[in-house]
């Protein structure tokens, strides 16, 4: 049983517009000093393996085909 | 300069709609071996500070009153 980390979070550049607006509730109730506020999802999956490899190149696969948009996203796996 | 990353996820036996929907797509997608598929959320924010006590104490409560909904939601902040 192998369980994956995926963070995804859009890329530099790219308007995050729920990052922004998270920013300015946080400015709206005096929380001071926050320079910068990005949001991202974390999807975590329990996967059916041992196979570390196999594993790392399936999750690889899912973020390419359905889990990530990566003309605007990044992703980033992390097996525990 | 902080970076603080915070990791919310639903509360285990809050039933995670958004995991479901993503599971029953890689269903379909002919990924086996999946078990199980939480999603949740991961905002970084960016603190003009280098207190790394008050950082954390400052992000924990920007949990409490905004990021997370503490009914049915946790919340695990790290500093970068």
């Amino acid at each position: 049983m192998i369980k994956a980390i995926v963070n995804i979070s859009l890329k530099k550049g790219v308007l995050d517009s729920q990052g922004k607006a998270v920013h300015h509730a946080l400015d709206s109730l005096h929380f001071e000093g926050v320079d910068d506020v990005r949001v991202g999802k974390q999807i975590v999956l329990q996967l059916d393996t041992k196979d570390k490899e196999k594993a790392k190149k399936d999750v690889t696969q899912m973020c390419e085909d359905l889990l990530a948009n990566t003309v605007i996203e990044d992703y980033e796996i992390k097996l525990v």
